[in-house]
């Protein structure tokens, strides 16, 4: 096993199907020798999962809902997602930045250049250079188009304000995605997400088998 | 009397004796026929006044302090400070922009680049101009010294996270607030806040009078 840490984000629109697979990997990496955070945004900390919160069931515009992404999003690094990579430990969150300009950026609308100053601002300066931008090692996109997620959503729990929003509302944000993995294709694995769920799982590992952090037949 | 809107702010290191004359302020304006909305950050909306809760109670970092006060400000903005300009209301705010500049910035030590970006991407686009960044028309700095400020406390009510730092950090404070009008100067009038408070009255007064909002013997 490596001995220095490593952070993996799970991405993807609502009804992608990555929840199912968190745990999964989470313990697959725990039976390989790492120490595991699973923890997931917005939230992971006291105070950003009271964002959180408020995020899903307040109505505000798009900066404000940004801001506050980004505000839970500089808590959890500071007080979990920085401290266990500096133990060596394995980060695993439920999405990151990129569901942010996803959501806000592409979802509703929000200025592209001014999420990547906000994420410049809120994420520099946990490296030794002050220039470097906390990310993900790794990103596992589940790619899923908007109508099948919709359909999976339809018999799923209650929907938040987001889950709530109509279906070209998701077709947007999974564009979103899809741009930002073009930004920065070596940090993603793009998962085909409507394949059956052992065909996903096997995307998943060998995923995480290409960095090295699995064993094949782990 | 004016038909358009103006937009005061009251500002000063905690104990300074702004919001005494806040009240009177409006009073006075009303008097002259303005119709006044009176109100304060962090909070103004139910969303920021949660905001405003978790700021004060919660231990957090500098950067997810300033990103936080900026959440709850565009909220306040969007929901509160923008409807009443545009319907040519006046606004007197206890704290704007400006404290975060002498709060996170000079006593919390974020840097003041990073502060003016935050600024401009949350305030800008309020206007015509799109490169305009709401400010007050006014804001009136209490200016105390801070060991005067810290005296009036330690008889005051029990103090929250910010009230409860050491002196050198309201040093600090008042530091930054002189540093914000150094750089705005047209904008602000100076109130001399350790005179006796009829005197801080007048010197309340004369500033708005020298606008033109209120006739002299108002």
């Amino acid at each position: 096993m490596s001995n220095t840490g490593f952070f993996l984000s799970f991405e993807g629109i609502d009804g992608a199907g990555k929840s199912s697979h968190l745990d999964a990997l989470a313990a697959a990496l725990r039976q390989a020798g790492h120490t595991v955070t699973l923890t997931r945004e917005p939230g992971g900390t006291p105070l950003a999962e009271q964002l959180r919160h408020l995020l899903l069931h307040h109505a505000m515009d798009a900066h404000t809902e940004a801001l506050l992404a980004f505000a839970a999003r500089r808590n959890h690094v500071c007080q979990v997602i920085a401290p266990a990579l500096a133990r060596g430990e394995v980060v695993i969150s439920d999405r990151f930045s990129d569901a942010t300009f996803a959501y806000q950026g592409a979802g509703r609308g929000l200025d592209w250049d001014l999420l990547l100053q906000l994420e410049r601002l809120t994420l520099a300066g946990f490296g030794l250079n002050p220039d470097f931008v906390l990310k993900p090692d790794l990103t596992l996109w589940f790619d899923l188009p908007a109508a099948v997620a919709a359909q999976r959503l339809a018999s799923a729990r209650l929907p938040d304000r987001f889950e709530a929003q109509p279906a070209p509302f998701f077709a947007a944000v999974a564009g979103g995605y899809a741009r930002r993995c073009a930004e920065d294709a070596p940090r993603f694995a793009r998962i085909e997400a409507d394949a059956p769920r052992p065909a996903v799982w096997q995307q998943v590992l060998a995923a995480v088998q290409s960095r090295g952090w699995l064993k094949e037949g782990a």
